[in-house]
């Protein structure tokens, strides 16, 4: 398959990446990395992307902003970067891909632990990972000709810890490799509208 | 106590009242009747209404518009209207409500069916009732002073069978009355972070 992996530079996308891109063709996508370059959060921009790309079978979208601070001092601006940068952008990817993506192909969106298991300053991503779970249950049953669609849900990865350890005493450090399967299992299985956990 | 509900015209916001009236003084808020009015989606219009209004003791929402139309016709635009009128418009009454409202004071506000039990051109519902749920459950435990916040979840209500029955062939039609003892058993009982499904 040919798939595009959007946020392929970050922890997640690499992970992602290493398992996927034994068997496939990876195109990476980021703001300021990989083979090409895009703001997810605009939907023209991913309009573009897709048609310099050409075609493609799977898209795995690794990318999403969300504020985290204290919910007494999150304001309607800081709040609407999740819901833009890390629900809009995701849902960008698959609105502006569902006439473009080969027939059978997959959309793998990723949200996260926090609205199952909170933390302190993560009530915007919680928001944005809950939006996620209701978005791909529900776009799953109007999908066009035998397209798919799921969100991987990891807690924190191995590989993060240094980065948002702090913030997530307690947390069992998830295995980046296992979160490199969940994204398999989507793009490869059969799977539809499910929210794939990794914890 | 003194509630105030927001949305308290709409069909839900009947059934909140029908319940919450016998026992509580009630403010009604809307964007075009009521005893006050607001569009809740800008916060700064927020704080002036919690201003305008005073001592307060709970805060019940059920206003949210979100756009329904087949996943392929969404476009971004039509999209976030569910995400700024349905999510942050009553994510902005609980973070304008945090500093006001009194000790062991509560936020009860309402998503929906549509993440759990996905219809046809709900896409956009599904996604803001998702968020809530991610939302009530982290907020909830970063409440200061004893504050607690739901989120209810109804299906489709008998008395709104005349105007969204068509979307929900198969769907049994719940009980305003049940809807509204969700609405008194979050403001009056002690749950916090919780949905409570109405089915
Ligand atoms: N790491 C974890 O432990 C973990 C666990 C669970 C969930 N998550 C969630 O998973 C997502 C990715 O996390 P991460 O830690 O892998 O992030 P990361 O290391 O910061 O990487 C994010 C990647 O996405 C790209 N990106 C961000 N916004 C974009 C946009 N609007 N359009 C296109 N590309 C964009 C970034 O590109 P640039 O660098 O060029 O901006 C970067 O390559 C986040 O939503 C995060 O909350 C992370
Ligand atoms: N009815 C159902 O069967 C059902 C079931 C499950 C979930 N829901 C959800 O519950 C919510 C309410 O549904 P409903 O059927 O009761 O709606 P409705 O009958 O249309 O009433 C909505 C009420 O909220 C007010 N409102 C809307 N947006 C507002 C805003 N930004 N600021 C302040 N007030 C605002 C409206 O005021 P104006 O009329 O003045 O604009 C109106 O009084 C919606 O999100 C809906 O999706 C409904």
């Amino acid at each position: 398959m040919r798939i595009i992996v959007v946020g392929a530079g970050g922890d997640i996308g690499q992970a992602a990446c290493k398992e996927l891109q034994q068997r496939h063709e990876i195109v990476t996508v980021g703001r300021s990395s990989g083979d090409h370059r895009v703001d997810a959060s605009d939907i023209n921009a991913v309009k573009s992307l897709y048609e310099s790309i050409g075609n493609f079978d799977a898209v795995v979208c690794c990318a999403g902003d969300a504020t985290f601070a204290p919910l007494a001092r999150m304001t309607q601006e800081t709040f609407m970067v999740g819901l833009q940068q890390k629900v809009m952008a995701q849902v960008n990817l698959v609105l502006a891909g569902l006439d473009v993506i080969s027939d059978a192909g997959s959309f793998t969106l990723t949200s996260g632990v926090l609205d199952r298991d909170p933390i302190r300053m993560g009530s915007n991503a919680a928001t944005a990972n809950g939006a996620l779970a209701g978005f791909v249950k529900s776009a799953a049953i109007e999908m066009p000709r035998g397209l798919r669609i799921n969100v991987v849900s990891p807690g924190m990865l191995d590989v993060s810890a240094a980065r948002y350890g702090a913030w997530f005493h307690g947390h069992k450090p998830v295995s980046s490799h296992h979160v490199g399967l969940a994204y398999a299992k989507c793009v490869e299985g059969a799977l539809t509208g499910q929210v794939v956990i990794v914890d």
